[in-house]
């Protein structure tokens, strides 16, 4: 069963996008997995297709209207979808490579896209959705979010990458930062690459990538190394 | 003078994306801000158009070229350029809202989105590439981030956001997660929006926003509490 991605936006335009290209996009015309953009104005109850009214007490902006969100939800996600619900936004748990992990393992995920001041705290209640920040900084809406989280799920799905190996090597997996990369040509700029990398003595060379990856993890993320290392702490 | 962007990608047709529609559409149609896609395979060098290698030292994956990147580079951002040099990387520096505000209040950025395992280390130190990382997880490249990144920053560029107060409000700005919304109807499945923000006391109603930060930010992020508060840890 492949990956079912549903994402619930007020720009449905904006998928698949970059999605849509790359590796992503071999993979959605492949099978591997799927996406639907559903357009929450669809189920709006007025005829001015309201999604949105100003927020209780006061206050600049628009919030995202319990009741049209939850139709939308419904529709999208009835009663015993197994695929988690997502909401996009700053409020969230800050996403990880581990839930990524957890995310490209289940059936697929159902994603709503938060615009404006945010989306009334009912309908997170009643529909169980999980809050998921990609990060600590605002957004004009999920959608950009909603791109990175299934930029970074889908390229973990069974096929997706050319060599499986790659991805388990790279940045987080082993709770390190990555270390520094060389390739040819031997001199750029008066610029060599590192010795021990073309001496091919493999043992010596792993030593260095390790020595590496904690050198920069611990002036880059000491945050890193001590969720890596907690006896070291 | 408008906030001017450039992206050097291998996929150029990523762009703008989403970046093309709603509110950073808009701002770029209104020109202020512009967008340039560079396709970095241009300024390969071999009939291949290579852009990439095997590592150094060996592994699985390959390495983006130091000299191709950096004649991309020398183009799109030759010296003087006052433009901040970013790189997209897993490895860089965790993006927040303070450097959001700080390239919006710039002159923009010259963005380099790697792919593959990573980028030769030495076109990173001899161009001064700050590597910026939007979390902690893995994407196929770094063009998903690239549009995260110039949707956080073009909203916040004067003109683009119909209300300037909302921004302010919004979470992250006073180091606290934005406390839960609610709007019309007054009730929602038997759920009622609470008493203290339809009581029309202003006092009553900032004060319960406040300690629900508060109470959402301990719970949620403890982390952001110590940084906002470091007195009180």
């Amino acid at each position: 069963m492949s990956f079912s991605a549903c994402v619930l936006t007020l720009y449905p335009e904006m998928f698949p996008g970059a999605l849509g290209l790359s590796l992503a996009g071999r993979a959605l015309e492949a099978g591997t997995w799927s996406l639907q953009a559903v357009q929450i104005r669809d189920f709006a109850t007025d005829r001015h297709r309201t999604v949105d009214d100003t927020p209780a007490g006061g206050g600049a902006g628009m919030v995202m209207r319990a009741d049209v969100l939850a139709k939308a939800i419904d529709h999208a996600s009835p009663e015993g979808d197994p695929r988690p619900r997502l909401l996009m936004s700053p409020r969230g748990k800050p996403l990880n490579q581990a839930r990524v992990r957890e995310l490209a393992a289940g059936p697929g995920a159902v994603i709503l896209c938060g615009r404006f001041e945010g989306v009334d705290q009912r309908v997170i209640d009643a529909r169980g959705l999980e809050e998921v920040s990609i990060g600590d900084f605002i957004l004009s809406g999920g959608e950009p979010a909603a791109l990175v989280l299934l930029d970074a799920v889908v390229r973990l799905l069974p096929g997706v990458m050319g060599n499986a190996v790659s991805g388990e090597e790279e940045s987080f997996e082993n709770g390190l930062l990555e270390h520094p990369h060389y390739t040819r040509p031997q001199e750029f700029e008066g610029r060599e690459i590192p010795e021990v990398l073309i001496s091919g003595n493999h043992k010596k060379i792993a030593a260095w990538r390790r020595a590496e990856s904690e050198r920069l993890t611990a002036e880059r993320r000491p945050d890193l190394l001590a969720a890596a290392h907690p006896l070291a702490k």
